[in-house]
């Protein structure tokens, strides 16, 4: 991933100078970059160059930190750490903190219309997944559930997978859509959706369970951020082993579904090894 | 404008209904259409048809109305009042301002994706020019200066003219350079350019100028709310009879650029006498 990192300091550098630009930076700094590795791997999998991808990941990556941004906010859950350091509006101001947050996404999708490594109608597929799925169709929903569910008396099974399946789901839909489009395999755009979203399933619930279970210094982030703020959260209507045996049975369908596939997804398999292994 | 109403009342209708949607869609209400009205006024010049426009000119007043919802948030300008009603975070909530504005920007960038009216590559400039111009090398530069402005106490014309060509008058060289996409009217892209950011200090100086001397009635937000920010504008430096002095040369100065043409530019500068008027 070191050529993916220098391909992001040196875009970085083609950015106006500013106090925006410092807060941007920082915030795209230290993340794991889960997603952009999801997209590499269907391009290793299909025996295509990463770099053709490089343009899509980088969007996809400043989407999600602009919605971590955003979310950490005083007024959405008021977390002062993430990615292991203060988040945006401690380390800088909340003004800043919401403008670099504008700026990211703003900036995403300059990043792909920029992209002169595929084509004008390659750039406007990406385009329209990167805004449906990010949008308040998407992901933009799925903040909003999860703030709507604060305080919930009722939580069930149905609503938790609603919220995570918009939160968190949309954007790992996105890391596979994207390279579907690039490697032009998009008769098989169901599968690709139902992998990303068995993803984004068992990413919320690590994340619903992290939160209780690790310390601040192994996620990076406040433990107990969620009984905080009296999220509706896997945790709300299941103990710590109930959760763990969901996880395993979510990792068995998510290894079936990449049996017998047009590609090789070894590759796919060994990012979902590393999910599992966080 | 009729029919672009219409057109906006449609697209309201295919997004997902929650309170996110309810506050776009109020922000969105009762704007004045000013960059749309450009975009048209070109567009009709050229006797091309509107229509063609309409993606792009709601993209463009999406991305305008998210501008002013995240403007008037508490963090930042902390305004009660827009387009003659309670601004968006206090007919809602903050959180709900917030995703709202996230919202629209995400969205206007689907509505340019989508209009197959236009090819590939038009939609492709026409998402460039947008997140230029709305990032952080365009109106967000201009969001940070104008916040960085509060409490200057050496204000210079220089200083206000810089904040003035960020802030506003990316947008609307961004109304002209749309219209010049479709059209494919682009060896002139440096008259657009000009006119676009004449027209974004002329708008600017009278906002400021209506902040003193306008009723919030007539202008739908609060009076002296600059004052209030102890930002720096035309009103710092220079007295009301010099404004109106430098606001008849600018005027003078744009009809004057609109002269032999190789376009009719009356459509256009009505529009610029509408502004002269407001």
């Amino acid at each position: 991933m070191n050529s993916f990192e220098n391909f992001i300091n040196d875009y970085e550098l083609t950015m106006i100078d500013s106090r925006i630009k410092d807060a941007m930076v920082y915030a795209l700094d230290g993340g794991k970059r889960f997603r952009p590795s999801l997209i590499f791997s269907i391009m290793d999998g299909f025996g295509a160059k990463r770099e053709v991808a490089y343009h899509s990941a980088l969007a996809l990556e400043m989407i999600h930190t602009y919605s971590l941004i955003h979310d950490d906010l005083p007024c959405m859950d008021d977390d002062d750490y993430r990615r292991g350091k203060l988040s945006v509006h401690k380390a800088f101001e909340e003004n800043t903190a919401v403008l670099a947050g504008d700026g990211l996404l703003t900036e995403a999708f300059g990043v792909v219309a920029k992209d002169e490594g595929i084509s004008f109608e390659k750039r406007i597929k990406i385009i329209k997944y990167l805004s449906s799925l990010a949008g308040v169709g998407g992901m933009i929903h799925g903040q909003l559930l999860d703030l709507q569910s604060e305080n919930s008396t009722h939580v069930t099974d149905e609503m938790l997978e609603e919220i995570d399946d918009y939160k968190t789901g949309c954007l790992f839909r996105c890391s596979l859509l994207i390279p579907m489009v690039l490697v032009e395999d998009e008769e098989h755009e169901e599968f690709y959706n139902m992998v990303g979203t068995k993803i984004g399933r068992i990413f919320q619930i690590q994340d619903d369970l992290f939160d209780v279970i690790k310390t601040q210094e192994e996620t990076g982030k406040p433990s107990n951020s969620d009984s905080k703020n009296a999220k509706a959260t896997a945790l709300s209507i299941n103990s710590v082993d109930e959760i763990r045996k969901k996880l395993n049975k979510e990792f068995d369908e998510i290894y079936n579904l990449l049996v017998d596939r047009n590609f090789n997804t070894e590759y796919l398999r060994n990012i979902i090894k590393k999910i599992e292994k966080r």
